[in-house]
């Protein structure tokens, strides 16, 4: 029986290696593959029972689809390597001395080697209290949320007698200008004109205001500038207003202020930046650009040969010296490299050449057959763009099953514009976005 | 444009008839669909914004699907009917000498016709704290609650060094034997016997229990007694317990208590009985069995012609003079039957003759392979009654891309026996079930 192979029978070494890995996003879960099925003993601790497919939460919080269909429970995806083993706890800290890992409910956990890829959270600049009122889009919980607070405005627009608050609801205000905010600007102004076309009866949609707010001089700032171009031509096309040199300034529930404009608002979404976890504050060191753990280049953190930084969460420099960006691509292919790494030194004793990130293309889509990629050397935009980002991120997914279920909801609403997950959940007033959600202790 | 269309332009008639449906399940939707692109002014209030098919819940509780697969925007649904306007409000109360709905938010919809249609909830027999320990499954909202505790009782007993607690976490205590209960306890037993032998690494499948409590003499008390014995021993195949004549006398969090004996349990379920929703109270009349509406042959409310109530929440009778079951077949039939006959009654001024019920047959799902199916005259049970199961249930589902998503998740499911949705919603401490969950105002 499955369930009575004891821990560890496929070891093959003479000493048991411990690798803890906290965290399972992207790096994470990448790192525990690679040391699948070796004589390695890793344990994987999250406090989420899910991996996230976090480039398609978009399409969450915009009602296109639900939850399940890009997320997969960490258990299953790990299920088949008998060596690894994971943990549903919170990490509260680390000690490096005594080499073990505590958690929430008290207990530790010891490492030999310890891997940190606890990712980012949205950065708010020192104003948490906006938090409640423009959630980010970094967990499940957030993503329902917003498709919630969208959906719910256009409900109470629809039985508003008063024409200015009929207005302000259908507003939803983006602040940043980033590839998320960029693509929830873009497929909210795709749902909104849908609904209020097709299913609303009091709703004009002249009415309806898509605002992009961007502190900058210009979004989607990692990208070349024909590309930022073409972005806001087809921004402007979907009734996207884009604004630039727009710093917030002060937010209520349902009001943005910017460079001494108010927006009132239906729905306020945050995108504007994001900060590495505070697990730097677990060791005692403090991160530098946004929070980041520096790290050597064989990825462990400076000072602490045993322990490895990987994803967002670690500041990482690529060989012209400029740190490498917060994304998903760094990040696995950190986790894999380090996977790898750990497997030659620990069972093989190989010294380990440092990590290099080979950029396969940065990209961000802004609505129905409009994409861009940039692949640093050619670019690519337009229909084309759209359709490879399609393919790419279908390929992304986990299993058959999610790729299946994704593509015929993408076909299905590609012919229809319908959007299959326009839920309002029941217990809305139970809601509450916070920086520490967690499961029930 | 759509959105400026003036309400009732297609009208026929010389005056404007409003019908005004209070609640969107099988029976307002039915109603509301028959009285589509007429002349008559329909307006469908629900305070939800989705239409629920209930018959597959419980297996969003279980994991299997996403809630999204089975309920759909009621705006949706009712868009392409010009004449249908949709409101997302709550009813708080009517006054019959001025024909008008009271709406939570202050205002108030004229009617010239009533349809009441607001369902029915759990009944907790006057234990109403116990509803947060065991909740029903009438909502998605509640079905996350329960998938949530489920899964996570499981999470916390891998965790756990105590094997009497280890052993109380993965028990299961569904109280009541009715079809819900069955197809709970049927598919809560496969999940966890799934979960323990593929994922999880120190958990034994005998430390799992899944107990049916009944207070009654027998379970599935609507079924002919053949059809009883067969979901008997298919449940105790499948390793659920089943215990009769055994009243809940009391409950904890984590404890069930009856006929003196104590079940320590990881995740309470409860499907009791049902009682209507308080509908009744609005009208100054005292319902009658489990608080239901009685109607007259023509579904009007006793003493009120203009007022008409359809579904779980009505007692209409059979021919027989015994009550109509509490059914969706029920409750789509006299929403069809009405929307039919206030049409006929109002457009030519034709008399109406009384409601048929026509029995499609009773079913139930144990598992995997088995199912049972009562058609009164005969009965089936088995393999193909479980294949009939699910065509009937998929062709019964809302439109071609729910019943595609579904169909390949059941293949899926039934080919590899994983369950794509096992998410535990990071917001967990924030759920709490109540019997008044409504969207936010």
């Amino acid at each position: 029986m499955a369930g009575e192979t004891p821990q560890g029978d496929n070891m093959t070494g003479a000493t048991t290696h411990r690798v803890v890995i906290v965290g399972a996003g992207f790096a994470g879960l990448a790192a525990a593959r690679t040391l699948g099925n070796t004589g390695i003993d890793v344990t994987v601790i999250d406090r989420r029972n899910h991996n996230l497919f976090q480039p398609l939460l978009y399409q969450v919080a915009t009602a296109a689809l639900s939850p399940a269909d890009i997320s997969e429970p960490i258990r299953r995806t790990l299920g088949r390597f008998r060596n690894i083993k994971v943990m549903l706890a919170e990490v509260t800290g680390i000690d490096p001395s005594a080499k073990t890992v505590q958690l929430d409910h008290g207990a530790s956990v010891p490492y030999d080697q310890l891997v940190i890829a606890t990712g980012s959270e949205y950065n708010y600049f020192g104003h948490e209290d906006w938090r409640a009122w423009a959630p980010g889009l970094k967990t499940i919980h957030e993503a329902r949320l917003i498709r919630q607070r969208l959906l719910l405005a256009f409900e109470k627009a629809e039985l508003s007698q008063d024409s200015e608050e009929k207005k302000a609801l259908l507003t939803s205000v983006i602040i940043g200008g980033g590839p998320t905010g960029v693509e929830m600007a873009g497929a909210i102004a795709e749902l909104g004109r849908f609904m209020i076309t097709r299913d609303f009866r009091k709703l004009e949609p002249d009415h309806m205001r898509v605002i992009l707010i961007e502190a900058g001089p210009k979004i989607l700032s990692a990208f070349p500038d024909n590309l930022v171009q073409y972005a806001l031509r087809e921004l402007e096309k979907t009734g996207v207003e884009v604004l630039t040199n727009l710093p917030v300034e002060a937010m209520t529930k349902d009001e943005v202020v910017a460079g001494s404009r108010r927006f009132r608002a239906g729905c306020i979404i945050w995108g504007a930046g994001v900060k590495a976890s505070p697990a730097g504050r677990w060791l005692g060191i403090e991160g530098k650009a946004g929070g980041r753990i520096p790290v050597e280049p064989d990825l462990s953190v400076t000072g602490f040969p045993d322990i490895f930084a990987i994803g967002d969460t670690a500041l990482g420099l690529a060989e012209d010296g400029k740190p490498l960006p917060a994304l998903a691509q760094v990040a696995k292919q950190q986790g894999e490299y380090l996977g790898r790494a750990l497997k030659e030194k620990l069972l093989d004793g190989k010294p380990v050449g440092p990590f290099h990130f080979q950029n396969r293309g940065n990209t961000a889509v802004i609505g129905r057959n409009a994409a861009i990629f940039d692949f640093g050397k050619w670019t690519l935009k337009g229909w084309f763009a759209w359709l490879l980002w399609a393919i790419v991120h279908v390929y992304l997914l986990v299993n058959f099953e999610k790729r299946l279920l994704v593509s015929i909801q993408w076909i299905w609403r590609y012919l229809t514009r319908q959007r299959g997950a326009r839920l309002i959940d029941e217990n809305a007033a139970a809601f509450v976005p916070s920086s520490t959600q967690r499961t029930e202790t």
